[in-house]
């Protein structure tokens, strides 16, 4: 029996061929040698489920193992690899797998970000593991550290750049001093940014992200729509010029902390300082930054996205999941006991930089000012000499910038205060909101 | 039997109480509960050896679980937690430990760096665990994602700045332009370099960590005396000033390769560019780059050292393991399967600078520029202008700085040029050789 079990392979039942999925079935048919070793059993690719069998072409997959009966194949495997992403069918089958006794990999964010504490509690419920390390930060991992590595700590703050496509808009914009709309474009001419970009640009990946990292922090049930979203698309040429006289970049960060009245889970384009570890992570890399009570400071980098990347983390899962088939173990469970609340809004105290387009005309600084002070806002520093880029579209001859720094305040009074002065005759445009990240990492 | 196991709480065995033993004790006491519940039992301190518990001072340590027999506390645990420290008795102890069924998690560099192989070799016997994250990069996750997330890769290189000592050094020397021994005297008298600071500055304590990370990486048994070493205590001001005209930072460096002609893991102070993540590691802090087939680059960043830091890296073990030991289930093992020879020194080019002390007359450049040239090393650039400091000791009026960087070559050749050169009348005092990094990382 022992001996029998020795030999018999590791079924892998794979979810969808594209760029990932076309990059996981490579690693596992080109190393499958090694694989065998580091597992000590082989793994067996059983089948390949796709909408169109005919469109697959990369060279290392075998036509004969593809199929379109995803429901059957999640039953014929030990391990389920999910790669289609979206909602459904990927939750369906993934409850499925795991109810015929498979353990599931999968890189879908937002299947997890809605549905993960769902299909966590099943995977509880049926003895079997949930791996999603491609999920969050593609190659890096990220996901274990914080399941594993910090779980006899106590997590108090999550800052990440999760989303390679705007960190690499915010690059081409601060390095070319291009605008929002042009460094868009050119990024989506070099597929660093889909068609539809609203996603990205918009935060909403970096939400799903977040949702999923606050939950394995923080031990409670975090979604995707606890998450406020502020994307990129306000922040022009200007805005980042300003920022590097004062030596900080903007960078679109995922925020989730926890403070005395709940956990915060946020995204928001912000202020960091040049020497913090985020800011020098360029293009279309990814990091995110953990700050525990023991640990203090830590920091994860890599590639966010891209085939192979996220094809080794799916990999790594795989491998962990095989050697606890092996050894009839078990991976760490997700807890999620805190049950701690969403904190309110106003709860969290920051900086600001605002900056509105006015019709610089006397009185109008007195009057801004007067809004902030009414508000009980102190201000910071303001400064209106930041010369208009050509491109930016929201200027002409008599429309100037004014730049607001705040001291702490809370966000919501913040808000109310910006509302108000964009009602004046002599503001117009959209005025920019940005928080200052000021928490210096060393 | 199911219903008395489940209250039955695991019992840990602490060996050690000083900076990371009173911390994690602490940690243990005061999390008590949190841990109780992302693990699914309670965890029992059921004894902590010392050699004087009268001199153990911490207020959260219960006096009653102090001993003084270590070799009957390890028989009476779960898990046993071993920060003492050394070689023996640490080795001893933990394989008494691993036969009486127990599993280790151990912060024990020196220890891993010498035997690692016999005890990772006894605990998969055993079928028992061994987890030491804190062995490398303090609380810095660099181990688990070695074992576990990166194990469906192939792992090409690990570049670490992996002692802080020596970090803090250099950096002190990069800010405040101090020579070595002074900036080693202000680290002494801060904390951050021992009495003795043989095993930081001269890279003895990188060179274990460097070892260790190997053997994960590429599932070899590779040991510290298998690993050349330099340390920093020949770098001047002078070559830190000189790199920085050349937007250039000196760190040590652990490295851990695999080529054609096999492994190579060597420890050296490196040139590296600015731009490069590793250049903004300051003080203290360490950071793992590593690079993989698919993934590509990641780094890992955080606190290196430092008693709380360190027992939260030796905490995430121990729930880890007790997780594992409610479930039945065991950790991933250190498979040692693929038995790569290590690679001959002269295997690897590099491009070199080295900066020789001269009595600048006629000629002198001309003779060395002879000695490169009949090796077959082509010199990339010369530099004479470089003003010596004032502290420097190896100055005074008549000698020069003469700086030579290389083209790509072969350090067997670079050396038997340098000690050729140095045999020179015009040439004084000790030569510095530095490797140029220059893997850009983006």
């Amino acid at each position: 029996m022992q001996q029998q079990e020795a030999v018999r392979p590791i079924r892998i039942a794979l979810l969808g061929a594209g760029t990932v999925g076309s990059q996981t079935a490579r690693l596992l048919v080109e190393q499958s040698q090694d694989l065998a070793s580091r597992v000590g059993r082989p793994l067996q690719l059983v089948g390949i489920a796709v909408l169109h069998p005919d469109k697959v072409k990369a060279d290392w997959i075998d036509p004969s193992l593809l199929t379109t009966d995803s429901a059957d194949l999640v039953t014929r495997a030990d391990i389920v690899i999910e790669l289609i992403g979206g909602i459904e069918p990927a939750r369906t089958l993934l409850l499925k797998a795991i109810e015929s006794g498979a353990s599931v990999v999968t890189a879908n964010k937002a299947l997890l970000a809605q549905h993960g504490p769902e299909l966590y509690r099943a995977a509880e419920k049926q003895g079997v593991d949930i791996y999603f390390e491609a999920a969050v930060g593609g190659a890096i991992p990220i996901v274990r550290p914080l399941r594993e590595s910090l779980v006899g700590d106590g997590i108090t703050s999550l800052v990440g750049i999760v989303n390679g496509t705007t960190n690499y808009i915010l690059d081409e914009m601060t390095t070319k001093g291009l605008q929002f709309d042009q460094a868009l474009r050119d990024a989506q001419a070099k597929g660093f940014a889909e068609a539809d970009p609203t996603a990205d640009v918009d935060g909403l990946d970096a939400a799903a992200k977040a949702a999923i990292m606050a939950t394995l922090a923080f031990h409670t049930d975090v979604r995707m729509d606890d998450v406020p979203v502020e994307g990129i698309r306000t922040i022009t040429a200007d805005d980042i010029a300003a920022a590097q006289t004062e030596h900080r970049v903007i960078k679109l960060l995922a925020v989730a902390e926890r403070g005395e009245q709940g956990i915060s889970a946020r995204v928001y384009p912000a202020l960091i300082p040049d020497s913090h570890p985020l800011a020098s992570v360029h293009g279309s890399f990814n990091a995110v930054f953990v700050t525990a009570k023991a640990a203090d400071d830590l920091m994860f980098y890599g590639r966010g996205a891209g085939g192979a990347p996220t094809a080794s983390a799916v990999l790594g899962d795989v491998v962990t999941e095989a050697r606890h088939i092996v050894q009839h173990g078990m991976g760490p469970g997700i807890p999620m006991y805190a049950n701690i609340p969403m904190a309110p809004l106003d709860a969290s105290r920051a900086a600001f930089a605002v900056r509105f387009l006015i019709h610089d005309k006397p009185g109008v600084l007195a009057a801004i000012a007067q809004v902030f002070s009414e508000a009980g806002i102190s201000i910071n520093g303001v400064n209106q000499d930041i010369k208009p880029t050509l491109h930016d579209p929201g200027y002409s001859g008599e429309i100037q910038q004014l730049r607001v720094v705040t001291h702490l305040c809370d966000e919501v009074t913040l808000r109310q205060v910006v509302e108000r002065i964009s009602t004046f005759d002599s503001v117009t445009g959209q005025a920019s909101i940005l928080r200052v990240f000021d928490r210096q990492a060393q």
